[in-house]
């Protein structure tokens, strides 16, 4: 059956002239999570994980993903005739490298132009530079193939409220064209789904887990164009043009773009638009792609003082979800009759208790044991059974019209190691290094990152990946530019939300990782200037049975017991009479 | 008298066409310190700060200087006919945009090619790419005028003893020649003075306070040629000849250059090297000076296993010298009758107790009271009177030959109010907070830069400088590429030397720096990497009577403890009687 695939695809190249085809796992908006009809990868090759690319060439079939999705690639690809490439493991190339050498001199690669953007096709020109290679992007040979592919979503949009978006659309437009002229553009093309569902104070159903719809805008000084199915937004369209917005069919943008004015200067994030749109563009157009943050992408990273206040708020019910399932798993008397995937289900659950709650942010990380050690662990609807030892990892989070949500907690459900506990105390106390940082306006993530580490390389420990991520409202779990990390070189901006996530991974034991999320406040203006501190936004404890105290700082004590009590302060009004003091006596102070 | 020197070169100017004419401060070597033959800029306007460039047009003369030299430039300028410009106040231009500004379109700029590096000279091109300027740099304008100008200096170099070098002027050759062959090229053009007396393993009195000779250098795979006045190596010259190093005039290198084979690619440093020696080059060679760091540059920092072990030694004796130094001030009887020149000529004095010690590694800051506010406060040969009461900042080193060395402490001499004992403690936590990291390899400081940072952010306060610089051995005391600042993207490496020195500065009132020198060490290798932690190279005891303890950590005061432990431990038995018994008083436990 899927070599069928391979050989149909083979056979259209053939006919094209094309010696090697690419079919990543993108939609035509550089979207995290993607709608069906855009999941060409998936179909072809078999393999569902999120993170994949595969090449046909001539005589062979290969799949990239990294290191999450091995095992579940090597099942998924088995007799698909394709191979697995194991991303970033030594001696395998990466498909760059591997199209470098299997390309003929002079040979034509293709892939469907919408689902590459400019950045990585520029990547791919400079590594094929020395072979003279020709690009073939305008088909897409896969849909050619594809006789049941679904269709583009159809579900309806609704309006963000102006009680939830705080700003109006056309103050939002007012913004951006201010950012427009001070970047001496005259048009502006977005791509990214949830910048132009902040523009437009719109949502929708067109993805799982990240409330948006299918659309593209081009700004200019005077009009505002939306390119989308009509149909979504019929409910308030005469709201949208009353805003400012003019709005075509959502295939209508390439035809558009080939008959725009080539006097003034266009902006495009080189990063979220795809090759086809770029080569739309008229001829003798100037373009500007070089900047450091998107106009709209940074904009929307700053919360507005509205959006902060309903985000405080969406946080209590969450954590209110949080301390739901934290005491359901451990007071569960028959913890092994637990799959990791009823745990997953049971935070739904409790989320949609909670006024607003639209749906989940994404898929709950409840990883058991030695599954919790893959940072991005997946259990499926079912996953493995819990044991009543060791450590339950929960990392989950829900989209409520008021804010999106993201927390980590690692749960003892019966006896851990003393190095499990030593572990678990120094993830902590990364976690309380980061939260507790004062920063002076100008501080970026790189000069941050340090604080959540230091407590593990003091041990010669480590976790690879960064240390926190920006978050949408209402809109994506990740979002730029912010983050802390060794690579985040954005400044931070009062109003910017950030995960903090130190964690700690014992390939094939078990795995640790304790995430708030935090928002960048105002703290003091001195003649040394503008200071700044964290608020944290998630009230969940942290399990004090897994703590080895003498690692502890008296400061870091300290601490943890005003968030331990800020947390019954705010939550005990709205628990029932159980969790309440179940939240009593897990809040205690310790020390 | 000055005003006829500015009537003088403006006659030459318009004898050559010239619109504008720069005079900047440094030598054709971009040294720190230069030699007198080079200071036209401090001999035409009588300002000798140590930063300091003019602009003269036909109408306007100026001179551009930052804060530390405001006082001093407007007193030296006064009635010179040349307008102060103060750098990086509003308002201010930068003297590319005064040119910019003030060069008619198609106008002619002038200035020494010897003196303005390729890199500074691409940046004014960029400033003043749109009016059509050309450039003249064959000629010395200013040389011409100074009739005394003292002659290029002329004492011995002198070896440097392999048991203070560690390493061969042969071997260091076979590993520059491994990184050019590393980064293909077969040409190595080197200017820097340190870098050449690292190579070559020579030592010389060419400029105060840096112990290098004025030459060039340049390296193919077989070659390495040093252009050199011949005299001052005429005891050892047979010992360069042995080592591989052919000698050649040091005016013979701009004829050489413009005579090299065109075939290869040639390195060099666009921020080290003259344009005049770049436009020597021949037509047609392939130049390669985008290169992170220069090779030697690179090697000099990672400082090998033998100069540690000589280091170490270096610091101690410097240490020695210091404990006389705190000692003579704390026990002073007429603490009045002293002036910050005294302070400074007395550790001078000190440090000539020391075996293989040549002189001062910079002019002693001995600054007391207010004037310590000023971070590069001079003294000059008198300076200001203690008084018993505040704080006096000394901050001193010295050139070893087993060592360079810099030191800041900062001496209570009378009463301090509590907020400066605040202000020393938070500093004193930065110290201590830098000291004690531990990071894994791939780590730079702008990820530590913040630990010395933090305790005064948490008050609102800061400091604007960086918080470690590099250090030469027995080279100049601030040597690249790695650093502890915001900018410092250089990756640490075991071996490499780096300051540690927070500060306080209260403008017109007082100034805290605590500075000691820190050795990247290696610490354990794990399977999450090598990690590295810091040696503290200085030991001299911190005044324990200025520390509020109810700021410090349990954790912080065990540091203290220790160090103090160990400054007792390995001085005792270096010092006499009294400095003995004092040291121990200075070093018992707190807390």
């Amino acid at each position: 059956m899927k070599i069928d695939k391979i050989s149909a695809l083979r056979a259209l190249m053939k006919d094209r002239g094309i010696d090697a085809y690419i079919i990543p796992s993108g939609d035509a908006h550089s979207s995290e999570y993607v709608a069906e009809f855009w999941q060409t990868r998936a179909w072809f090759s078999g393999f569902t994980g999120s993170n994949g690319l595969v090449v046909i060439t001539k005589d062979e079939a290969g799949l990239w993903t990294d290191g999450r999705y091995f095992l579940q690639a090597e099942s998924q690809l088995e007799g698909s005739g394709i191979n697995l490439f194991k991303v970033d493991c030594p001696g395998v190339p990466d498909f760059k490298e591997f199209l470098a050498d299997k390309l003929p001199e002079g040979g034509k690669l293709g892939f469907d132009g919408r689902v590459i953007d400019v950045k990585e096709y520029e990547e791919i020109c400079e590594a094929l530079e020395s072979k003279g290679v020709t690009y073939a992007y305008s088909e897409d040979l896969v849909g050619q193939l594809w006789e049941d592919r679904p269709s583009l979503p159809v579900g309806q949009a609704f309006e963000h409220e102006i009680r939830f978006a705080g700003t109006s659309a056309a103050d939002k437009l007012v913004a951006v064209r201010a950012k427009m002229a001070e970047n001496e553009v005259c048009a502006y093309l977005v791509t990214a789904l949830d910048s132009i569902a902040w523009l437009m104070n719109i949502r929708g159903h067109d993805i799982s887990f990240t409330p948006v719809v299918y659309a593209y805008a081009l700004i200019t000084d005077k009009e505002a164009h939306v390119f989308i199915d009509k149909a979504k937004v019929s409910g308030f369209a005469s709201k949208l043009d009353a805003q400012g917005f003019t709005l075509h069919g959502y295939d209508d943008f390439t035809s558009f773009l080939e008959k725009l004015p080539t006097d003034g200067t266009l902006l495009y994030d080189p990063g979220k638009t795809s090759v086809q749109l770029a080569e739309a563009l008229p001829c003798g157009m100037d373009v500007k792609k070089d900047m450091k943050t998107d106009i709209i992408t940074a904009l929307k990273a700053a919360k507005s003082d509205v959006e902060l206040r309903n985000i405080r708020n969406a946080y209590i019910k969450e954590s209110v979800a949080l301390v739901g399932l934290v005491k359901w798993i451990k007071e569960h008397t028959n913890i092994s009759s637990l799959t990791e995937g009823d745990i997953a289900r049971k935070i739904t659950s409790l989320r949609q208790e909670q006024a607003d709650f639209l749906e989940d942010g994404f898929v709950t990380i409840a990883a058991y044991g030695a599954n919790a050690a893959q940072a991005h662990y997946s259990p499926g609807p079912v996953g493995d059974s819990l044991k009543a030892e060791g450590f339950l990892l929960v990392d989950t989070g829900g989209q409520y019209l008021d804010g999106t949500t993201d927390t980590t907690r690692t749960i003892p459900i019966g006896p851990i190691t003393d190095e499990m506990k030593r572990n678990f105390t120094l993830v902590l106390k990364g976690n309380i290094g980061l939260a507790r940082a004062v920063f002076p306006e100008g501080t970026n993530g790189i000069q941050l990152d340090s604080f959540a580490r230091m407590p593990l390389w003091e041990h010669g420990l480590n976790y690879r990946h960064g240390t926190g991520h920006g978050i949408g409202y209402c809109l994506g779990v990740h979002e730029g530019p912010q983050g802390i990390s060794k690579k985040s070189e954005t400044e931070l901006e009062p109003g910017m939300l950030l995960s903090n996530e130190p964690a700690f991974y014992q390939d094939g034991q078990y795995g640790i990782r304790t995430e708030n999320i935090l928002a960048v406040v105002e703290r003091e203006k001195t003649e040394y200037g503008n200071f700044y501190a964290f608020e944290t936004l998630t009230f969940c404890p942290i399990d004090v049975s897994a703590i080895d105290i003498s690692l502890m700082s008296p400061d870091e004590v300290t601490y943890l017991n005003d968030y331990h009590k800020k947390t019954y302060e705010v939550l005990a009004p709205l628990l029932g009479d159980e969790d309440r003091t179940w939240l009593l006596n897990e809040t205690k102070p310790i020390g």
